[in-house]
């Protein structure tokens, strides 16, 4: 199954286009847990059983489990084994290296970590994303309008060669579209929900790219929007992640419960923006 | 001491730009090492031992050891623990996410991995660069011109609202100037020797930042380029990091002395070119 089938499937199934970032900070985990050698793992465990039916994906940031050293990668290892196999994982670790690296980084990513899909920097060009579309069944989402307060610095530039006007970022939006027709991976988009008017725009450049959507919930993104111009041509809906605002909605011992809730309330928005059949 | 300081004696001491990039592919490890229940950890100390005088500092790349899970960064966590206090550690992970990631990824790099300095990528922009800023006694290396065949596609995109033409990379060039000002951490460019009238011109622009200059040795990069336009206006020396034409010299038992051969030969070839005190 590729890796859209397996995104549209769970989409469905859940009637989501929720994905929650497994963006696990020890120090913000609930305090029973963190008597434990390793709370990542019974962190993990309670937000992935208490939300699993409302998501259509989870999306692990390499960031957070690099900063506990190899333990926190083999925490990392296990997680991955714990989330439901109808539902994909997006690994989200911005890559963008030299090709015989970009190779090492995909065999990382898609067979150690079993990620659906990774995130990728477009910043060394196309070909530290090409080995990443040699797997058949997997995707990407190549940063293109990113969520942060700083996004536009460079990804806002005008960029002179180009006979109409045209920024950065639109510029890797339509190189990504040539890079899904090379596939055989999927080939998306990260755009920020922070910036409507680029998601909208990007959504006019790209029809037919998937969007990997982050910046709603803490960030104080637009959900409206971010469901809105989701959707590409073709009706492969949005994945759009939460992270703070879902698995740390408490610190009590009551955390997954709340972090459904949190789950479910933004889920219910989603599905009044979009009725989903 | 600061990293620049770490650095410099480095360099000094050793009489080299050298950096050895350790990227280590498992089924590029010699043969006997092969039989061995983890390859990674043996050949790093082997190639360590046989260069260590010979180097200004070691580059581990996050991917080659990722590609091997969470196995992979046991053995990164035991490798840097290999390398002698007085020779700088640059952990090449080219980072960029937003800020509270960011710091994920800071603290990993610098207090688990034992990072002097670390790669980043600009694409997201500043708030991107600023945590890793606040290590004083570390570094970071943003990359402005890549050493790999496309890196040019958006690198060397034209800049429209510049007075005079510019291209990205040297618009990041720039804010790296901004942000080596705003510190307290070293701040640098990765900037490739296979792109020589790119080097020079970054150069010119950015005479105050530290180059890590990737590209010589296998990618065929120009070494002469690299020593001669390398040094900042303040004498910092440029660190020019070879891999695969060192660390697989051969794959025979002898792997590390004809390691030590390539080294050697690098270094007499960059000291012929600009002769160190």
């Amino acid at each position: 199954m590729t890796f859209l089938d397996k995104l549209a499937r769970a989409q469905q199934a859940n009637r989501s286009f929720l994905c929650i970032g497994l963006d696990i900070v020890v120090a913000n985990t609930p305090l029973p847990l963190q008597l434990e050698d390793e709370p990542m793992l019974p962190f993990a465990r309670a937000i992935i059983e208490a939300t699993q039916d409302l998501v259509c994906a989870y999306k692990p940031n390499l960031g957070f489990y690099l900063a506990e050293g190899a333990a926190g990668m083999v925490a990392l290892e296990r997680i991955v084994r714990l989330i439901p196999d109808h539902i994909p994982i997006i690994l989200d670790g911005k890559f963008g290296d030299i090709g015989n690296t970009a190779e090492a980084y995909a065999r990382g990513a898609f067979e150690q970590f079993r990620a659906d899909a990774v995130t990728l920097s477009p910043y060394m060009g196309g070909d530290a994303i090409g080995p990443f579309l040699k797997y058949a069944d997997r995707g990407v989402f190549v940063l293109a309008r990113t969520s942060n307060p700083n996004a536009g610095e460079f990804q806002n530039l005008k960029i002179r060669s180009a006979a109409e006007e045209r920024l950065l970022h639109e510029e890797v939006a339509i190189a990504a579209s040539r890079w899904r027709a090379q596939g055989p991976a999927a080939c998306g988009l990260v755009v920020g929900a922070t910036a409507p008017a680029e998601l909208r725009r990007i959504r006019e450049i790209a029809p037919d790219l998937p969007f990997l959507i982050p910046g709603v919930g803490a960030q104080g993104g637009d959900l409206e929007a971010a469901v809105r111009y989701g959707h590409t041509r073709e009706g492969v809906g949005p994945v759009i992640n939460v992270s703070r605002a879902v698995i740390y909605a408490s610190r009590t011992a009551a955390f997954a419960e709340d972090a459904r809730r949190a789950a479910q309330a933004l889920v219910d928005t989603m599905r009044a923006i979009s009725p989903m059949r």
